[in-house]
């Protein structure tokens, strides 16, 4: 579980991530105060994952619905963007797949996967999700214009 | 626009089906002021139709995602339990869809229509939504148990 002193380590990873606006359905101006509420809201267990004392990732679980949904979580993963292509993400994801069953979830939900986001994609798709929805011209990309979204799901 | 003096009556429509459990992913047991304050959040444009002085159903519209995302809304129908059969649904989501192109959205997509509401899942149909995803197992039905969400989708 993330500790509060772990805030600008998850800032720092969050931050560029915003600024980029290519990957999540957040505002590129969003403040840090904003972020890190959205990223450590009360509705959400926040993650990291560390190396030798550093903090090379971040990742969010909470319910994607009340009520009858509720069986169904939804995660968000952050990478730092010094540490991509070593494993960080997929890493997180086991982590999160397991720690999903072990709190009775039954299904794990990617509500808006950017399609142009391909690594992403393939890492999920490789961990045993599936693409159920595409939602068209959904994501309005800073360089690519208006794109595709995907909805991606994985029984537990 | 609904007003504050709406409440009342937005309330008891709201109330049975938030009870039922049937259709929307909201905590069966969900205080007045809770649903509310939902219903009525200040992420919501909220409207109520009305038929000789009495409300006969409510829709709020939102932006469904922020960032990237904010070219799409989403929406949410309540008709009351004395008005179905009465055209007052098809009503809302044709004035709907005309105030979302006039707020300038691209999209209007409904993330979670239980597959088993199938009054509902014709009418957006006949209306020009597509099921763009089938979400499985994703919702707890109190009758039918384990049921799929569908995810639909117009562009506007």
């Amino acid at each position: 579980m993330a500790r509060p002193e772990d805030a600008t380590a998850i800032w720092s990873i969050i931050e560029p991530v915003v600024r980029a606006g290519e990957t999540y359905t957040l505002d590129q101006d969003l403040s840090e105060k904003d972020a890190l509420a959205y990223w450590l809201g009360p509705d959400k267990e926040t993650f990291v994952t560390e190396e030798d004392g550093t903090i090379l990732g971040t990742y969010y679980m909470r319910t994607n619905q009340a009520g009858g949904g509720r069986h169904v979580c939804n995660c968000g993963f952050m990478t730092s963007a010094n540490a991509t292509g070593r494993g960080v993400a997929r890493r997180m994801c086991e982590h999160a797949l397991a720690h999903a069953r072990s709190r009775g979830y039954r299904g794990m939900q990617f509500n808006f996967v950017v399609s142009t986001n391909e690594r992403a994609v393939r890492l999920w798709q490789k961990l045993g999700f599936e693409t159920i929805g595409r939602l068209p011209l959904a994501f309005h990309h800073p360089a690519h214009g208006y794109v595709d979204a995907l909805v991606m799901f994985r029984p537990l």
